[in-house]
C-alpha cells in the first residue's frame, strides 16, 4: 500500500482494527465501517479511521482496496451490499478462516477477477476493536486464495497489503486451505472447546491447571460466534480431521488399557519428532 | 527454609534444577546428585550446588530435607537407594505428577512419617539442567498429598519450602489429586501428542500453523520418556479422562455432520463460559 491508496476495512473488530490501525501508522488513509456504532466512533476518535462509511457502503467507490473482516457467515451478504460500489477497487479481499464460499460469493457476484481470499493466521481468543493492535500481523503466514479470474495486479497488491503489515503471505488453493486449516486450526478450536465441556462436566475449575493445560485451553475462550459460523461452513473438512485425531487417540486408549508403555514411548515419540521438525513455527 | 537447612535435591532436571537454583539463590546450602555427571558437574560449577552426593546417597544422611526429582518411574527405586539414609531428614519429598505410587512406595519403605508428595504444577515441554532456572515456581499451583502417618511437621514444611519458591501449595487427598490432574495434564498432553500425529500422518508440516494450533502442539514436544512414565503411572484414570473428551468431541462431530450451527454454538458458548469462569488461572 502506498499513501496514495485510499483502503476501505469493512468490520474493526480484532483482525480488521488491527490492519486499520496498522495501515493508519503508515499513513495510509483508511475508511472504515463497523456494525457497532460505538467501535466505529472509536476508531474515528482514536484517529485511526479517516473516513467513517455509512451502512449503504456507497463510500466503498472511493476506495482501491477493500477488505472485508465480518465474521465468516457475514461475508457474502455483505459482498452482495458492496458489490455495486466497488467499480474502482483493484483489490477486494476478505479475512475470513474459510476461502472456498468467500470466493465462490465473490465469483457468483462477478468480483472474480478483483478478488483475492486472504486468511492471516493471527489473533487470539479475544475479539472486537478493544481486542485489536499493531502488529499482530507480524510474521503471520497469511494465505491468500484466487479465483479463476482473479487478475494479476489483485493478486500482486494483495502480496503487497499483507507484507506491509509484516506477514508472510502463502499463495495457495482454496480447497486446499480449507482442508489444510481444518487440520490445523479449526479442528484444534473444537478440541480445546471439547477439552473444557470434559472438565466443566467433570466439575474441575481452572484453579490447578498447569501451564501445559493452560495452552490447551486457551482457545476455548474464543468467541462462540465466530467459531460457529467456521465450522459450519467447513464442517466436511472438519470432520475429517476430527476423525483423523479420534485415529490417534484410540492409539494412545489402546496403550493406555493395555499398560503398553512401549507403544506410549512410541506414540510420544512421534509427535515430539513431528513438533521438532516443525519447530521453526511452532516453537516460539 | 532456612540458611541452616541443608537441603538435597537429587535429580537436577528441570523441576530438581530450578528448585536447586532458587533455594541456593536464597542462602540454602544445596547437596546434589544426578545420574548426569555433566549436568551435576555443571550445577557444581555454576554454584548452585555445594555438595556433589555420590551415587550411593549416602550423603543424604547430613540433609534435613530430601528433595527427588526424577522421572516418576524412576522415584520408588531412587526412594530405595536413599532409604537408609533418610534418618536426619524432617521431610522427604518427590516432584512427580502422580502421587498414589509415589505415597505406595514411600509407605512401604517405612517413610511414610517424613513423606509428603509434592507436585508442582510448573515447566514446559522442554527438560534438563539447560532448561532449569530461577522463578520456574512463581505462582505455580503445587498439589501436597500426605500419607496417613505423615507428621504435622514434615506437611508444614513442605509448605515452607514450596511458598518459599514462589508457589502456591494445595494440600489434596493422593487419589483425588490423579484423578484430577488425569484431566487436566495427564489427556491432555496425549490429546496435543495425537494432534501432532494427526498432523504428521495427513503430511502436514508446521508451517502455517497459526497462534491457537500452536498453543495446542507446544505440550507434544514435550519429553517421551518423562510422559510414557506419567501415562502409564494413571493409566486407569487417563483412560476415563479420554472417555470423558470424546463424548464432547462426539457431541461436535453430531453437531457437524448434522450441520446444526445451533448446536455448535450451544457447544462452544458452554465451553467459553467454564473458560472465563476459570479465567483467574487461564488466562495468564
Amino acid at each position: 500500500m502506498s499513501e496514495r491508496d485510499t483502503v476501505a476495512v469493512v468490520g474493526l473488530g480484532l483482525i480488521g482494527g488491527s490492519i486499520a490501525r496498522d495501515l493508519a501508522a503508515r499513513g495510509v488513509r483508511v475508511a472504515g465501517f463497523d456494525a457497532d456504532t460505538a467501535a466505529l466512533d472509536a476508531a474515528y476518535a482514536d484517529g485511526i479511521i479517516a473516513d467513517r462509511l455509512e451502512r449503504s457502503l456507497a463510500g466503498l467507490a472511493g476506495a482501491t482496496t477493500v477488505i472485508l473482516a465480518v465474521p465468516v457467515s457475514a461475508t457474502p451478504e455483505v459482498l452482495q451490499a458492496a458489490a455495486k460500489h466497488l467499480g474502482n477497487a483493484t483489490l477486494v479481499t476478505d479475512v475470513g478462516s474459510t476461502k472456498r464460499s468467500a470466493l465462490a460469493a465473490a465469483i457468483s457476484l462477478g468480483l472474480g477477477r478483483s478478488f483475492v481470499g486472504s486468511h492471516p493466521m493471527a489473533g487470539d481468543h479475544r475479539s472486537g476493536w478493544s481486542a485489536s493492535r499493531t502488529g499482530l500481523f507480524s510474521g503471520a503466514p497469511t494465505y491468500l486464495c484466487a479465483t479463476p479470474s482473479t487478475r494479476a495486479e489483485a493478486l500482486v497488491r494483495a502480496r503487497e497489503l499483507w507484507m506491509s503489515l509484516g506477514a508472510r503471505p502463502v499463495v495457495i488453493d482454496a480447497d486446499a486451505h480449507d482442508e489444510r486449516v481444518a487440520f490445523t486450526s479449526h479442528m484444534p478450536h473444537a478440541l480445546s472447546a471439547a477439552l473444557a465441556l470434559a472438565l466443566s462436566r467433570a466439575k474441575i475449575g481452572g484453579d490447578g491447571v498447569g501451564p501445559g493445560g493452560r495452552d490447551m485451553l486457551r482457545i476455548a475462550g474464543s468467541s462462540p460466534d465466530m467459531w460457529t459460523a467456521i465450522l459450519a461452513d467447513n464442517a466436511d473438512e472438519i470432520l475429517s480431521a476430527v476423525a483423523a485425531l479420534r485415529v490417534e487417540l484410540e492409539r494412545f486408549e489402546q496403550a493406555l488399557s493395555q499398560h503398553d508403555a512401549r507403544s506410549l514411548h512410541g506414540l510420544f515419540s512421534e509427535a515430539q519428532a513431528w513438533t521438532l521438525k516443525a519447530h521453526v513455527d511452532i516453537r516460539t
